[in-house]
């Protein structure tokens, strides 16, 4: 095993001697215990020091090394570090990475830093690369994608294929495929690796590469690439442009980034955070974020207590009826949330084919009388006991009624909201739960105002 | 364009005549229509139909497509359909399989099928792959792996790596390296395709090789692979035993998988949702996932209506202190569930190291006071211009209260189930809210009854 390098381990012990070491300025100590680390390990590191000290610690490692550390950095993180760098220190950075990683990092530098930067950048095509890839929008396959990767023509044997592949290198990261193309660029297809390792060294591209492969074009969205490459299981994909010419090429792991920041999103808002926080952002945000639907909710409160002033006659004959206010409201708001949860895992699954919608809702309605009966008789048993008949009956139809609104809403509003546009996973959160509230609470005392007074 | 094929989309009106054909026996349609889609979109269009007619269908196809076909089936389908099929054409799919694969499909089979299958089996290296593979639970390394994968022996040179390479071709699907091991089979390493190409075919395995590559152990769970692969951006890792021996591969698709269901099952679990369930399941599954945390849910409604009886007298007197329990709750269950799912969040991603405890818990105190004085302070001046200031006064000081109490709730019952080995996502659903509901009817009543009674 010694040969197998284990995953690195951030104790405090090792954290504790590196601030030492930094603070001392012990340049030997920095550098021989960061040789066999990796730098996505180094990154992390970093997260626990300040600007000036990860800046002391960056200049210290090989520019590639470094340049790695950068990339993987958290985003506010990179930010916050590469504020104290020169322009030109930051260019020889980017110098080192793929167009992709590069472009990352300029979408979040100031504007006139990133002038500055890219005019000091000597590489005249990375330039224009880098230039291209500006212009796309960052959730786009063209934000997403690299311009490195490995063209071979159609007309060209495996031994210029290898040659390309030798010639180009050191520039593309993660080697896959040769992508195929014409006199004009255009894309015709792909040969894996494997199948050049195989072929003869006189066989002609044109006889071994394989037409039939999945493309995007640059302007579609990352949701719809993910959904692709997890459909199809690919490593990784190439982008063409409306004429068809390849043009970059986008990887599995750029991917998983984007599946897990969809989840991410996607809980976010069904718990009602408005915008993209992390625990470790400070307290402004964090208040910021979670404030727009708790006053959101808070109004609806008070249409609550507005809507039940109205029946306050009601409650001072019988004030057993405020007993069961929480009861329905929480069923009301427990079935919303569980009825849009499960719309919205279904919107955001892929399926070539949908059943109807009647079949849909003939289920929803199903399921939703099946629970509101096993719910109100449970109800009724329970209060029948403790209060009495008529109090039952109030309670249990009403919570009856309370189930059947909360799953019909539950799986309209998302599949609305979806039609009309916005994230299907906005209707989850205390927007579903403040509108079945205050509909619940409408049922519960019209129902009870109905039967008290008849 | 027209050589790269498009994704294949299927349609309402090719569906129909694809039933047809079926229904008509119409060999020929099926198995034109059928050339040229991917096996992906045909395991999709399969859904759409019965086993007898998915068992007509796939047996037109050559057997490679129809095991990639039924590989892509989802699983409850899929054993839905094999129900129709002998073990012994099942075995005949099988054979065609990856063991990985192969496994995760016998694993659903009833027992005995399963057995017959492996005894029909002809590869007798395969059978004792899968024999081994099946003794690893599903969610870890040991089942997630398959065996197919290239190892060379790190005594070799580039040219009798590539014999080896030309030899597996056929029985491993995506090859992106040649693991390295020695004479007794312990895992040294690594070589990417791309250095097998490039290097010259006398060189020595042993000098090329790439000694710091990621392994996993064949016990390690699946979150931690997807961790690992995540961060690391693995396309493959290779899985070793306690021994060090290399036993297998794991691939970033299916790690992919993972990583969907995952957040899939923190969505559901969010949203109180205790099974594994589909949109498309029988009415009859879909209740009964829904109905625990209801039922829980409805059992903390009653001890809320007792809680409120024994303030009863209080409500006689001041029945407009009814009105403000919608309010009290809804916002408390809205904190709560904004912090579990933060705390939820911060769990889920890799953090190399943990800011301390303590300041984390000041931060959270931070924001819920800055948050409980924006909302108590709002709600204050609706209550103070509508009804008067003593009840303004209630109802603001027991808001302030339940947003810190359902903060810091909402913060400690996730690290709480994370730290006894539950699932963290587990509270974010209707436990912390009905929790939380109780606690904010305790605090309001008692706020209530003091200040009404002094």
């Amino acid at each position: 095993m010694e040969n197998v390098a284990p995953p690195f381990e951030l104790t405090q012990d090792y954290l504790d001697k590196f601030r030492e070491a930094i603070d001392s300025q012990n340049e030997a100590y920095i550098r021989e215990s960061l040789a066999s680390v990796r730098h996505e390990d180094i990154s992390a590191l970093l997260e626990e020091f300040n600007a000036e000290q990860s800046k002391y610690v960056l200049k210290l490692l090989e520019k590639d090394v470094a340049s790695d550390v950068i990339e993987d950095l958290d985003e506010d993180t990179r930010s916050k570090f590469l504020s104290v760098f020169h322009p030109i220190e930051i260019s020889e950075y980017i110098e080192e990475m793929e167009t992709d990683d590069a472009v990352d990092i300029l979408n979040d530098l100031p504007i006139k830093v990133r002038e500055e930067v890219i005019a000091n950048l000597g590489n005249i095509e990375k330039v224009n690369y880098i230039i291209e890839l500006l212009r796309y929008d960052e959730d786009c396959a063209g934000g997403l994608m690299a311009k490195e990767l490995i063209r071979a023509n159609v007309n060209w044997n495996v031994v210029q294929c290898v040659e390309e592949i030798r010639r180009q290198a050191e520039n593309v990261e993660k080697i896959y495929a040769v992508y195929v193309v014409d006199d004009n660029d255009k894309l015709l297809g792909r040969v894996s690796l494997m199948e050049i390792i195989i072929a003869k060294s006189t066989t002609k591209i044109a006889d071994i590469y394989n037409s039939e492969i999945i493309s995007v074009y640059t302007y579609q969205k990352e949701e719809e690439i993910a959904e692709i490459m997890q459909k199809y299981d690919l490593e990784a994909v190439p982008v063409i442009n409306v004429q068809g010419k390849l043009v970059g090429r986008i990887t599995v792991d750029d991917i998983i980034d984007v599946i897990t920041e969809l989840a991410d999103q996607e809980i976010k808002l069904m718990a009602g955070i408005a915008e993209d926080v992390e625990e470790d952002d400070n307290v402004w945000i964090l208040s910021r974020a979670r404030l727009p639907w708790l006053i959101i909710g808070l109004f609806g409160g008070l249409v609550g207590a507005r809507f039940i002033g109205v029946f306050e006659e009601d409650l001072m004959k019988v004030a057993s009826l405020a007993f069961f206010i929480p009861l329905i409201i929480a069923t009301g708001g427990n079935v919303g949330i569980q009825s849009s949860a499960l719309v919205v895992q279904s919107l955001a699954s892929i399926t070539a084919f949908e059943t109807s919608a009647w079949k849909k809702f003939i289920k929803t309605l199903l399921v939703a009388i099946l629970n509101g009966v096993v719910l109100s008789g449970l109800v009724y048993a329970f209060v029948f006991f403790l209060y009495g008949a008529t109090l039952a009956f109030v309670v249990s139809v009403a919570l009856f009624s309370v189930v059947m609104l909360a799953s019909l809403l539950g799986t309209a509003i998302p599949l609305a909201l979806d039609k009309i546009g916005f994230n299907p996973a906005l209707a989850s959160g205390p927007f579903i739960t403040t509108t079945i509230d205050l509909l619940g609470l409408a049922v519960y005392f019209i129902v009870a105002h109905l039967l008290y007074n008849f």
